[in-house]
């Protein structure tokens, strides 16, 4: 067991190995982490990427989004993709780095609803896409009608994480303003859920801002118009709201201030800390607001008692317009757009927080008409407006719902099952400053407990509505039976009444109706209750 | 929509906000792909990080390990962690790093089975810490007895991911040679399911040459003792396998090789490829077998059909020796250990490859005994020894049991339910020089086809066993059933064939005994056997 010991130690031969790795090295070998596991996903991660930061960057310059995709086919292996907006263009400087660099991006350390956030997406494609082929990326961008667009071939150096500029042109003929990207890669074009064209169309529910078309690499043309000409009003950026805020960042935060007295540190570095608030949190944590951040930041027992003051004193909610919700309306017409429902019902939660992030849940449930009704309920998920193809299983959305008992809410569930069955669809939206995904590939909401007990509340909420719409479906089922059964023995009853008061039966069969119109008018339809009575 | 195109390109506002996100930064940010997403959880993942690492450095150091864990609290939020081994410590210069920079390792490069890969883990424990108690981790570590052993307190700068040291010293009356992290950090200490026990009642199990050690908070302490003193077999570092490499990742080993001829690298850079198989290659390929890897790399569509020739050419599969399964005699172990059950199936693949990655997948099966008989199976994942504890709805394991319809197999599975339910459990290994894990935490391995095929094939094999099994216990049923209705009604049949044919009645009736036990001799057992008859 101890045969080295005599030699020089061991540990002298193992740090010999010891190395840093490049973040797209990392990623380059770790690429499935980045949504780029099967040819059928790869496509669609590298399209999503491409049209989220379209939207991102058109919604920023306040442009309504004209996006265009086009997929063609290069051989047995490769497709070629290209991603067209009308968007702001991307300046000269920054674009190589932009599409050429992973952890290179403008929204990672803004507090604000953004689809992008990590400044990885865009570049993860480029690295797949030369992996795969060997092509470079292909970049055409006009910030400006009156200059000319300038393009890029580029690859990443994985040793560096640097764009490599394999050549550098311009182009008068492209588009007045916009941002094109050409890639070849590996993947394959497949139909049905989880596809690029069911990526759109959920994209397109969304976003009815936007006007999306594919040409897929059958020649075949989608285009899914604007629903409305107006932009969702813009999100603002915010400051961290102190709840949940982490011990280690308030300390980095303490560090790095400009403020010389801790009353000022607070008021301008959070949100919703005003003069009052502030005074409660100082006397609550024994601080002198006046004292220096940066002396606060060395006594690490002093910060502690500052964070349990935040969250002890009353401290409001988050604005709410560092986010951009899906709103009731557009998640009904996301719903019955594509389906014929008999009942259908929306939830909005208030603002929370976790670990200083406001977030939203938005939820709907619809129920019957031609919703397939023989498997499981049908989750649909999305997070800052961008529907979620994978990773059902791992989201903090799905496991909200699993959570749930649906037999307290009229539905089916066999044992050992974790989903409700009926014809039921379920649609959950989470907005944040900062969605955690489980991964790069942002396919999954990971299960941080504030989260999913707002998606769990949200659920019950739009479950109890139709729990009541489906008792009451019950138990007008049940009356319209009685009502036949009483029908069906009226006359009959009416003649030998007739006989034994001496009534003519056809007044009393009508006393009958009228009771029984009376008793249970509200399960009897219009032309029913017409038929069946007075009113 | 265009207010703004008469002032300077909204792009050059933008760019002002692009910036480059260092990696810890990044994970800072987004600890829960690290496996940092709630309290009980954040402990699990750094407890297994720094487990993982010790049994990885043992191993590395032909070491017997032993591995010791105490779990304390220091107040209503925080624990402190420490884990100390007895293997070959971490050498000075690279120490601060180690467990200070994230993506700094010795294993991310070399093709060979091992726990930790990435070089991220044990740093990610420590910016977890540091990020929650505000505290720097303490390092000590002894490489040789003759030394004294150094302590490290250390925090990593996010800005720049480098450690940053708090303090440096001697101690001298370390253990003899190993390494001790300790950490303080806000977390939860559970029993039950998912908790640290646990995660280490599994790794026992699958390191039975491993003595491990947890004193938990309430001073309670639990040892696995080793099963045995022998180590598993090293896995042998090896070179990239022909089979499924990428385009891109042949273009750099061509562009970045020393031989200057073809012929020498194919087989000096790759497995499996003899001077034979490397001919046919070439042939294959249209390539002359002198020329020069780096005028090749030019030449796209020529390493395209080398690439093609790759897949066409028979190439042996790669060597197991860099995996390290489990073995059928430990999977049995495993199971029997904690349960009692009436029947178990193992199955072992053989190697196969994705991406150029050797792997092999162990299955195996039980059924009955204690199991609990109500809910699903149970399903157990280990990925190179480790147990994944959560994310099992995000795993290619899970996806590959829940393509298999169970009821051809004898098992019960109800409309809509994805695993079957019944006193069954499912335990899947996957060895890999590269496991593909859906993101950081290392939780759940993507849905890479191959491996997802493998895991199918591997379980459908042990899940026939089972229904053999299953079919032969309901045959046996339904003779035991025959034979005691033959039995009540034997006597009385003898007694009247007595008067018929004037011979005795007990001869008569052990004659029919005689017959029935040939007949259904399989399904009686010894005892029963011997009272009905004759052998």
């Amino acid at each position: 067991m101890n045969s080295r010991a005599s030699d020089a130690p061991i540990a002298v031969e193992l740090a010999k190995k010891q190395k840093a790795i490049s973040v797209a090295e990392f990623f380059e070998k770790n690429r499935q982490m980045l949504g780029f596991d099967s040819l059928p996903r790869s496509l669609i991660t590298c399209v999503k990427e491409a049209v989220d930061n379209s939207l991102d960057a058109c919604e920023e310059a306040s442009i309504l989004p004209d996006i265009y995709i086009r997929i063609k086919k290069v051989d047995e292996r490769i497709l070629s993709v290209v991603v067209e907006d009308n968007g702001p263009g991307v300046q000269r400087d920054v674009l190589p780095r932009v599409f050429g660099k992973l952890l290179y991006g403008s929204r990672f350390h803004a507090i604000r609803q953004s689809r992008g956030q990590q400044g990885i997406g865009i570049s993860a494609a480029v690295l797949y896409a030369q992996l795969t082929s060997g092509k470079p990326a292909r970049i055409t961008s006009r910030i400006d009608p009156k200059l000319p667009a300038y393009v890029y071939e580029l690859k990443i150096d994985t040793e560096t994480n640097e764009p490599k500029i394999i050549s550098e042109n311009y182009d008068d003929f492209f588009t007045s303003r916009g941002t094109r990207i050409e890639l070849s890669l590996e993947a394959t074009y497949v139909r049905g859920k989880q596809s690029v064209l069911e990526y759109l169309r959920n994209t397109a529910i969304v976003n009815p801002h936007a006007r999306i078309t594919l040409v897929d690499p059958y020649d075949e043309k989608f285009v899914f118009e604007r629903a409305c000409d107006v932009l969702p009003r813009q999100p603002v950026e915010i400051k961290p709201h102190p709840h949940g805020i982490e011990l280690g960042t308030l300390v980095k935060m303490l560090q790095s201030t400009d403020s010389h007295r801790l009353s000022t540190f607070l008021s301008s570095s959070f949100a919703k800390i005003g003069g009052h608030t502030m005074e409660s949190i100082c006397r609550e944590a024994s601080l002198d607001p006046g004292m220096s951040p940066q002396e606060l930041a060395k006594d690490i027992e002093a910060v502690k008692r500052l964070l349990a003051a935040f969250q002890k004193i009353k401290i409001m909610a988050p604005p709410k317009d560092c986010l951009s919700p899906i709103t009731d309306d557009l998640l009904k017409k996301g719903i019955t757009q594509n389906h014929r429902v008999d009942f259908i019902s929306t939830v909005s939660r208030p603002v929370s927080v976790y670990r200083g992030n406001p977030f939203l849940v938005e939820a709907a449930i619809a129920y019957g008409g031609d919703i397939d009704s023989e498997g499981r309920a049908e989750i649909y998920r999305f997070a800052n407006r961008v529907p979620l193809m994978y990773q059902q299983g791992a989201c903090a959305i799905t496991h909200a719902i699993e959570r749930i008992n649906w037999k307290n809410y009229g539905l089916e569930q066999p044992k050992g099952a974790k989903a409700p069955i009926g014809p039921l669809m379920i649609m959950v939206h989470v907005a944040s400053t900062n969605v955690p995904f489980t991964s790069e590939s942002k396919d999954a909401i990971a299960d941080i407990p504030e989260i999913e007990d707002e998606i769990e509340l949200a659920v019950r909420e739009a479950a109890r509505d139709l729990g009541r719409y489906l008792s009451e479906q019950k138990k007008a089922l049940d009356a319209r039976k009685k009502i036949k059964m009483f029908e069906a023995y009226t006359r009959e009853l009416a003649i030998a009444l007739e006989g034994l008061t001496g009534k003519d039966h056809t007044v009393i069969e009508s006393k009958f109706m009228e009771v029984l119109s009376k008793k249970y008018s509200r399960f009897v339809g219009p032309e029913e209750a017409e038929e069946n009575g007075p009113q």
